[in-house]
């Protein structure tokens, strides 16, 4: 729930045609906040509105619901050629996956609109749907209904998903704390660095090649990690890298109104991601910064938690877990040196690496 | 929650280039019967998965849960030159709500989805979320999240909506009986005839063209009588009329496997709607039966129940009420005439008079 990507590079050229703003100037989050005010008309039972992975509504016998939508549109968010339909229709429903384990949630129901070209054969929205129901199976949801109409062009798939968890287990990402230990439960860039294969922006030889696009075709959701998270009641916020990991630890220190500090030695890199980089001639970590799509979770944990989450992790396997870093008092984020040294880092600066999915 | 328009007449040629069906070709119905199976992976809780106005899902405390989706895609059920963005809002939930009306639901909450060319300008979409929230507002409806993403060149709208209803109350296509009487809440066909004047099949003069595209533009979704016909317990199923009165009294018959006599006299034409059809020459009933997007609803009642039904409506305001025809047993949908001869009506022989919105 809630990301862009631009097919084009720029967007702030002024076209002096018209004083109105263009979608492109104001971008998702500015266009967020300029309509965000009364959604919200009567606050029953509404937890948690506009603003983080799920919305939270309820409770319903001591549970709450959490709803989620993520829409991909062709062209946009993936290429007929790069990805199998199969893959593409397990990917549209991981993403909503992904969503409800960043809140520590148990998928539950889902619905699918699809607007199809005419033109295109049954047997690829066929194959789509092959891939959405072995997901679904996998993580025990149910598919309920949707909407399937025509469409001009571009396939477009929505998925709105609801699951629930218990009330006093979700985790926002509000919740971060001065203090705070930050998590990640996987490696990342791993799939930036397929997507970059499948725009033949660098071209490794194969399997390597392979391995990172179906890291970035075929992401598996971590429903058991977040539920598990949750319920150990250690944690104070979780969010899913989707974004990237400086973006979605951006997001986590606005609403929290906190700032972070990255450890550049601890970022967890994959052995594969090290010996592409190395031979391809890129900066593996800065990949990895502001990649996106990894699906992981990203979480902070005080102070006083950190030996028992450690402890619990391990008993039930949630391993790997890499401390990659600390929440402190402020704005921004900031990166520890191996030397020692305090670097500023410009999230916006790192905005011309943001993946558009062509 | 499930339906589909063409922006194309035809779509049964044969290319013969390639052995596989084209999505044309089989149609929105084909197409769900061939995605069916397998959708339902744990029955637990699911009480209606594909193929009504809602999934039924729960219950919790007592209540179930209704969950719908609408697309909406530009040059397919809307051209912009031709709706405000504001009635785009209002109408692209409206018809959501509409859906859950159907069921006899309250709606809770909602989740936008939207895909934006780049190009657009901001207050077209600031005035299209002006139109939703006021629709919210009126119906007391919570906006709680959604997904904002890029779009090569049309804007796509799909929202999902959370509603809830007593577990016994709410209405299923499923219920008809045979010697059930039929009813509508409202006229049928200003709708349709707002769309032929947008599409200047028709062009009749001020007011009366505004009058019809107001009413095909800005929906009023019926959700305070759909709660009423269910809580009054004496309906047995429920539809709202957005296919066309004869596609959807259509559902109720295939989803109850009964069949359906309508009396042609009885069925509600507005003044306006007469007199549009006599200056235009065209028949208003044709174009009423096969219509759609009137979004009010169709229901059946049992004949035990007619006279206590009657008062409740009479008395909680739910008037205009129309009797307008029988379930009976068997299939299809015949038509008593005038005379009183009856006349078999071909549903399929309907469709090429069902409106796409260009």
């Amino acid at each position: 729930m809630g990301y862009i990507r631009h097919s084009r590079a720029g967007g702030n050229e002024l076209s002096g045609r018209k004083e109105t703003l263009k979608f492109d100037e104001i971008g998702e989050f500015g266009f967020i906040e300029s309509i965000k005010n009364e959604c919200i008309t009567t606050l029953k039972d509404v937890i948690k509105g506009i603003g983080d992975d799920c919305a939270v509504f309820g409770p319903y016998s001591g549970r709450v619901l959490l709803f989620t939508t993520d829409m991909l549109v062709e062209d946009i968010h993936f290429v007929k050629a790069k990805i199998t339909p199969y893959q593409l229709g397990w990917k549209s429903i991981a993403v909503n996956l992904s969503d409800i384990a960043a809140m520590g949630g148990r998928p539950l129901i889902l619905l699918i609109s699809l607007a199809i070209p005419s033109e295109m054969d049954v047997e690829i929205i066929q194959d789509l749907y092959k891939g959405m129901k072995d997901i679904c199976e996998h993580y025990k949801v149910n598919i309920v209904g949707g909407d399937t109409v025509a469409s001009p062009d571009k396939l477009v798939i929505n998925v709105s998903l609801i699951g629930d968890a218990k009330e006093n287990e979700v985790l926002y990402r509000s919740g971060a704390r001065a203090g705070d230990s930050i998590y990640l439960t996987g490696n990342i860039g791993d799939s930036f660095a397929g997507l970059k294969i499948l725009k033949k922006e660098i071209s490794p030889s194969e399997p390597i090649a392979s391995h990172f696009i179906k890291i970035h075709n075929e992401p598996k959701p971590l429903i058991e990690t977040g539920m598990a998270i949750a319920a150990s009641g250690f944690a104070n916020a979780m969010i899913d890298v989707s974004d990237g990991l400086l973006s979605d630890l951006g997001h986590i220190c606005k609403e929290s109104d906190v700032g972070a500090i990255l450890f550049r030695s601890k970022v967890p890199l994959s052995s594969e991601l090290k010996l592409l980089a190395s031979r391809e001639k890129f900066n593996p970590l800065k990949l990895a910064l502001s990649g996106g799509e990894d699906y992981i979770l990203l979480l902070t944990v005080p102070q006083i938690n950190i030996k028992d989450f450690e402890i619990v992790c391990k008993d039930k396997g949630l391993l790997p877990l890499y401390l990659i870093g600390k929440i402190v008092e402020g704005k921004g984020i900031k990166m520890v040196n191996d030397d020692g040294s305090l670097e500023e880092i410009d999230i916006k600066g790192f905005n011309h690496f943001s993946p558009s999915l062509l």
